[in-house]
């Protein structure tokens, strides 16, 4: 069964792509063009109630949030592709614990400068120079945290590439494109992990084949 | 070995402690006074570098991020008290959707009106009525969806009680102190999953050994 994901544009389902190639698992893609609000259409809503992307199908089970989507993957398919979510009960709850980190520190600052600096012109609607301010000053100080982790350990789980650090990548690669890239730069060890897990050929396979919106 | 659990006071700890009691494992709790500023204690923040609770240790394992942390008791002791996950890894994918809705959803809305309707005065700063009326808002919507997925199974990741279910208890019962618990009882399903998962002897038990700090 041919796993179909939904909105691989954009940097939320992009998550489920690296993971799906990490785990050799075939997959197609569905556009949804969220610049134009097809992920509010009526049909859309009825696979993802909360209009946002992305959402996947694998024959009749319908799965949603990023998150979810490459826990699952990653469990299923444990034994194949690259593990995931570490060897033992302790490394997959360290893993858990990166994961969160990712969802509850990093991720809504990055979002906020992405959306901000980004996305609010082609959205219709005016960037806040407090927000992106405020979410920049914020992404350092978890990024002083990260620093430190990272100077005791290759990646944020351990020594092993895992969903914690796969989860990072598609924001973090809009910091190129706002010119912030220094923001990993400065700090010689996030800077030296984001070398790394930026260089996985399955990020490069999935920016290849789906560009972010912004560049196109 | 006895996991100790750091924060009880509060909220977010108090998923965990929801946890343990349903999956029958022995625990004791160190109290970090939010309000006197202890979780940014250079001691404290040695286990938690984020400054925020819980944390929990476990013999020599230190493990923090409240969703995290139930997610590794819930899977390490799978046999033991409440299964929490489902019994397939298409009903734990389904579990993970919801405790990620909650967290991505639920969480950021309910977060603010607790933050400043009922804490903004102890933590010494401006109440903002915007956010107040933004978060209500947003929460209505959330509960809306809410409200349709519970009109066609008990609980949200299905007919079992699950880590999905167990991560809403502690910050929607704030509801009630601060007078918008009809945000819950104006909705039919979701109104009888709250008095089913509320009435729960976990969470009464945790109530009862850790009451909420506001209302001491």
């Amino acid at each position: 069964m041919v796993v179909k994901v939904y909105g691989p544009a954009f940097a939320s389902p992009k998550r489920v792509l690296i993971c799906l190639v990490e785990k050799e698992i075939e997959f197609e893609t569905v556009p949804v063009d969220i610049i134009k609000g097809e992920h509010k259409d009526p049909e859309y809503l009825k696979l993802q109630p909360f209009g946002v992307v992305p959402v996947i199908q694998d024959g009749d089970y319908t799965l949603y949030e990023s998150r979810a989507i490459i826990r699952y993957y990653a469990e299923k398919y444990k034994a194949q592709g690259t593990d995931l979510l570490g060897k033992t009960i302790e490394e997959r709850g360290t893993v858990e614990q990166w994961l969160e980190v990712e969802a509850q520190n990093y991720h809504p600052s990055i979002y906020n400068l992405v959306l901000h600096v980004l996305f609010s012109d082609k959205m219709g609607f005016p960037a806040d120079a407090k927000v992106i301010e405020e979410s920049e000053k914020n992404l350092g100080k978890v990024l002083d945290i990260y620093e430190e982790r990272l100077s005791k350990s290759k990646y944020l789980a351990g020594d092993f590439f895992s969903l914690a650090d796969l989860s990072h990548i598609p924001f973090t690669n809009y910091l190129g494109a706002m010119g912030k890239m220094y923001l990993i730069k400065e700090r010689e060890h996030v800077s030296a992990w984001w070398d790394d897990i930026s260089s996985r050929p399955s990020w490069k396979k999935v920016l290849e084949l789906y560009p972010a919106p912004i560049l196109e």
